[in-house]
């Protein structure tokens, strides 16, 4: 069947993230005050899998393999 | 009151994504076969607004005005 993921991948809490420091300032001199702004990386894409588990059991080792780096990164999956 | 602001960028359908292509193929050379990969910026954040409404206005104009680029970029609001 085919499956739609999505993978969320955030910094780890605590990790240093000058680009969200950058956007932050950005949106202040814009006039606005914004507190915890995190950045985050979304992959969308279709999955020929056999089932909803086997589809996340692939996009988790797709995001230990590729996309996420486990020293700085955290990940979330979602199967549609 | 403090509102959780997500604000998702995609590029418009259509749109050139060479990361997207490169990812997709990395992909495939671990052994598995994915099809419209696409990729994301999320940012979340907290604002202070009068109410939820407020809330997504000012993240629109900080869409419009920052993050998005109109010519490219498609945008979701979710406020929370």
């Amino acid at each position: 069947m085919k499956c739609d993921v999505i993978i969320t991948i955030t910094l780890k809490e605590g990790m240093l993230n000058p680009e969200a420091e950058a956007i932050q300032r950005a949106i202040a001199h814009l006039g606005y005050t914004t507190d915890r702004l995190a950045t985050a990386d979304q992959f969308r894409f279709t999955l020929d899998a056999e089932d909803k588990k086997q589809a996340e059991e692939i996009a988790r080792s797709i995001c230990e393999r590729l996309l996420a780096n486990p020293v700085i990164h955290t990940y979330t999956i979602e199967v549609i």
